[in-house]
């Protein structure tokens, strides 16, 4: 094994199959090489490189992204008995330059630059999942206005409870995903702010480099305060979990929505063929597994975060080497969500309301009744009042008694599901809708 | 049992007994007075209730408000049979004010009701931990100023690592719970955006009520969207325990630190005697309770997000009962971090280092390694070089080679821990310590 | 505060909040006065007791159960300044009998003492759930067989899949409950094997008191071997909430499709009443809110297996404080889940499914294909070949074609119901039915 | 996408690349094969195959069996286009026998099938580990009978408690381990007692098969009593999981010791630098990695227990995709444990105590006070009067009161060390050591 440490014995191969993480390392390999060319630059203003050598590493840099990144990372490293990736880096760049190789660690260590690389992969998670979730709310938005006007009977308790439309359910998700979106916006503003790099091992370094251009090379605002909390922490590993999940749970709650409405006895969508499967035994079947799925997966972003607390708990200060577990849960977290979104929306986008399944459904569960008390309020009889004598009172659907009077601000009326979805439309920077 | 709705059939007693929550609710009885005054104002606006009815329902609240709460609100409710606490304040205000209470509900359901005291809780909870976790920052400030002279060896893998001092190390906890204060800060403005109250049971409702009276009253800054969304989620519920987790992991990080720190093979603080117990078998101990239960209670704040995952997961869009079980979760999880943040506090101001045995753990670990080979380094050795030339060398510590040395912005040199404590309490609005 | 050890110091209040736990030790008490008798026994035959000192202590204790303790244990412990149950019953014991009480606690510490009590408690919760259970089971399987011949269409992925009946699905859960039940019984027996009682604190004691006498008085097989592990440990705690957890997700399910089957269109049920709450707002609801409280507790048990996980995590060999927070954390999941049980019992008991529902229901989603496609086999088509040729192939219902086809052994058939119901009354004792 | 049914429309890309399982079901190949085998005698039985049919099917079998699976298992499929393992085995049956691959699935399911390989892997992993748990405990009882006479300050709260043995020590986690390993060999008697095989999608069968006649090839002692209940499940993983965490927990709290024993201050054990790495930045570093990542991968199992709880909470009854991603979470968590245990036996085979470290160590925390006032309670003074009395004394180490006083059963001292390991080992079959 290629180790940045003097090894005198081997190591113990069960240990060794656990410890070596150059696989795991890898789709770090983009953010390396970038932190690599930032910090040269630090060397090179600190004396401790010279032009010629920082010169060197970055061409040798070209080579290394050239040769093994591509525009998405591929996902295996190259066969070598480097012992992670920043052994694999150092090790290319001092066969590539010699002696400036062996400059490029000065005044750093591992624990600084990988709590740098969690940050900067965060940080453009975090970018990628606002932009994901921006297509996903302009889907909802657009499709909440199409369907302003199908009215559906809206539940509570998973029981019909007042008349609403297709737009008012879908307009609940294009609120909660832009809910998260701007949270994802937050915290990848808040990242920026504090850069790791140049906190050493856990106690900064006695070479004196200047840690404001690592900062800015990186687009971070400056550097962190403090070595030890900045090598033992991994908050934002934690804010990206914890942010995605609030935005697991509510694409659970979509896939809960659009199972039901697609079961045998609700019908209220076609469920579009491209996102269902078939049986094996059973030659009726056409199942929703791909909402199925989109409950199922996103459970792992939750026992993402769980994880992650689990690792953190109890250690104490200073980087121990719990920590390494945390980088693909990170990484799987991430991709996970953006497949989950993309999966969101082509379902959003495919999806087909019945009209007349729905019509049929409003006559049941006497979805009018708080429209009726409302009306008795209206003629001045006290709600508590109006609310007991329209109790248990069975009357036939009204149509002219629709889901306009709800006109309550961010409410389910046709007006309003129409007002809220240009106010998003127009919070994302797209065209308002007619 | 009292209820709002018309009631033909007794509760199954065992039903009853899960479904009765008077008394879990009643942690929110400041805030529902609020409310109440809030949806007062709205409905005399449109004209539902008369100024009279406004100010007697007024009258009605200043006379509860004056019984039911005190500065500290008490944590049990009057004996009463109110199926719950919205129950329990319309049944009193129409004891009060007969037909002006049986309008209060109008335009209203309890799910917007609950969603609205869930928003005023978090809120007030940020605020509140924002505060307690300023005073924490501000000690922790003040004794890295005082300890910025302390040396002690650092240690990643709990292992000895380098010299840097006890301040360096409490400016880890400074800067993670400011950290974590912003967070609260930051919450709390974003909760504030968006009033759910009128979004009524999942549709608003046909009676035209102006939300932003409601909202303005309550210090919101305006009504939410969508009525299905306000309604359903509960995300304020789970970032207040998200960013909670995080608190409670830093604090049980600074736990494990302590405990370490009062082992009997190290001894490096003089562990106050207030914050230890001893045994009912073994006269010779002193043990580290305080800390271990620190370590320990905060345990539930971070079971606490877990637990709200859990409950969400899965649920269909509009109110579910399901949701009635996050209430105590989180009124529990906002008390015990209040409680902890103080018991910190009030362990590092009492906390003492060991200041001769601190001394002398810095003869052992070799810490003065990374200087040395940094001294090769600046003679021009490469990193690498000289970092495998020092490798196994043996070598007495040298006084000269103090924690000074590193003077890497945000490290552990004295110089930087005064210079970032100072940076923390300038942003409390504290004095800076010369 | 009363303690065990000598205390120089008075607490710091905000530690000495955290710290006292008389009033969470409570619901131990029985289990205390148990394990004091057979304490008393061991000393009295270790010598260290007289005959008129057991006889005295063996009268104190009736006189401390007649007082505090009732059938059903009362919560709330007595006006104390005692640090923990342990000290309030020595104080007790020492105020009634003098020096025989200041004896008691030899060869013993509360270190081994509440395990021993938490295993007493484990056992005592196991066999209570075990017989409710047995309840739970013999309800389900009396309904199972009286609706073994209401036909109901299966579902899979929430899609109707092939004809069962009522009873079919009623046996799923009885099955399940009864794979609890049993797992609850091994292990009440196997936490009996080992008596954590003489461990001491840590390393058991110098007086060589017989552990043995100890063991069979409280009912277990013999002592603990090794004291280390008998106090680290909460194995017995985890394994009373790990088959909690899965009590508790098996109920979720029930609860899941009884929310299900009560939904406005598929109102296979008719809801009973007893179980169902109203709106504030709207005059129309009735709820199905007992089965999303079922839903909605229930996870409370998972969620205190995650938390006790999360409080074991990393902690060093020995006794640690963070323990003292395990307790109240089995007491509440012990206690929720008999309630629970009791619940589902009490539900499953009332409900009535709609028979001429359930009758339209088979009309719909081609529930036959499968028997169909089967037929084809039995006429000597390959299976696949049949499979695709009945696919998309729309039939009318066969009305000769009933549920009583699936004659494999456990399937859905009315007679495998009957009996598969018998094959679990049988297990419980009960008598089968006809 | 090859599939077992009728596809007419091909599926949307982004719900492929979640749909698509054959290589997460791949580690099920062993399995899946044994289990064709079982239901082609089935169907010979029944009549479905014919003698030369059921020959085919078991030479193509053999075949598959020699290409696709060595002794251990390939972790990557072919290169195919099939759906999953169940679709890849029928279209390779089916290539090789014609007729008789289209009859195979005749009377079965994918989701019998998958319920039936996945008690068949909870079966198989919990062999694995037993055996691998019994080398475990049997390294940890040889050494415990090495260092039984080896003093160690026995801790509790972290704190120097009283006189024990390394031995003692290491008998603490002989004994956890061995319980878990007991709790294994339960757990695969109890899987093996249920065969799900033949439940079919939801219903059985109309075609009736001997379902004793899977059981018995497969090993299981019978089929499953309720086909809804048998295909809903997933008890075995959760049991499989929950005992898996108990054994991560108790790996966690060996680290925990491993890391402290060997921190600059204790250094108790020369740790064995086969397990310990270096820095990149600081020479004089060597770390206890390999119990760091112990810690930290041990995580991963426990993660994976609540992640399945959240996966099935509030699922309805019947199959459901959400299973599908349970798979690849029960596949790592066996893998992790069983490497974990290798590094844990492997470690602690390695490891030295330093006796004149830990001769040093007894000297301080008065780890004899309780020996002093258990010599009064011998001379007659009562406990609680010799505990106060001995509180705060301080007095010199007096080597002939040594840990052999522990004389209580399951205690720390020497003998009862030696006789405890010798009782483990008796247990595991092995030859007690004199």
């Amino acid at each position: 094994m290629t180790t940045l440490w003097k090894q005198a014995q081997t190591l113990h191969p069960t240990f060794e199959r656990f410890h070596r993480c150059l696989e795991d390392d890898w789709f770090l390999l983009d953010h390396e090489i970038t932190l690599q060319r930032a910090h040269a630059a630090a060397l090179l203003d600190a004396g401790i490189l010279t032009a010629a050598e920082t010169q060197a590493i970055g061409l040798a840099l070209d080579e290394i992204q050239a040769t093994h990144t591509t525009p998405h990372a591929p996902p295996t490293p190259p066969a070598s008995d480097a012992e992670d990736l920043h052994t694999w880096i150092e090790a290319e760049l001092t066969a590539r330059t010699g002696d400036a190789g062996r400059k490029i660690h000065t005044a750093r260590s591992r624990n600084d630059q990988v709590a740098t690389l969690l940050s900067m992969h965060a940080i453009a998670s975090a970018e990628r999942l606002t932009k994901k979730l921006g297509g996903l709310v302009e889907t909802l938005c657009r499709r909440s206005i199409e369907w302003s006007d199908l009215q559906l009977p809206l539940q509570t308790h998973a029981q019909f409870a007042a008349p609403g439309s297709a737009g008012a359910w879908s307009m609940r998700y294009a609120t909660a995903f832009d809910r998260v979106r701007e949270q994802f916006v937050h915290h990848a503003q808040r990242w920026r702010r504090s850069c790791p790099l140049g906190s050493g091992a856990v106690a900064g370094s006695s070479i004196a480099i200047d840690r404001k251009i690592q900062a800015a090379h990186l687009g971070f605002d400056g550097p962190s305060l403090n070595a030890l909390d900045a090598t033992t922490t991994r908050d934002e590993c934690l804010e990206l979990l914890a942010v995605g999940t609030q935005l697991a749970l509510h694409l659970q709650s979509l896939a809960t929505d659009g199972i039901a409405f697609s079961q045998t006895p609700f019908a209220w969508i076609a469920y579009p063929a491209p996102f269902a499967t078939g049986s094996s035994m059973m030659p009726n079947k056409s199942n929703p597994d791909a909402l199925e799925l989109l409950r199922g997966e996103a459970n792992s972003v939750s026992a993402a975060h769980a994880h992650v607390v689990l690792l953190l708990k109890g250690l104490p200060s200073g980087y121990n080497r719990d920590l390494q577990c945390i980088k693909p849960i990170v990484r799987d977290a991430a991709d996970t969500l953006l497949g989950l979104i993309d999966l969101a929306g082509a379902f959003v986008g495919s999806v087909a309301f019945d009209a007349d399944r729905l019509d049929e459904a409003l006559a049941h569960g006497d979805v009018q009744a708080t429209l009726r008390m409302e009306m008795r309020v209206q003629s001045g009889q006290p709600l508590r009042t109006a609310h007991h004598a329209e109790t248990g009172v069975a009357v036939e659907l009204d149509p002219s008694l629709n889901a306009e009077r709800y006109r309550t601000t961010g409410s389910a009326s046709p007006a309003e599901v129409r007002r809220t979805a240009n106010v998003l439309l127009t919070r994302l920077g797209a065209e308002p809708i007619a």
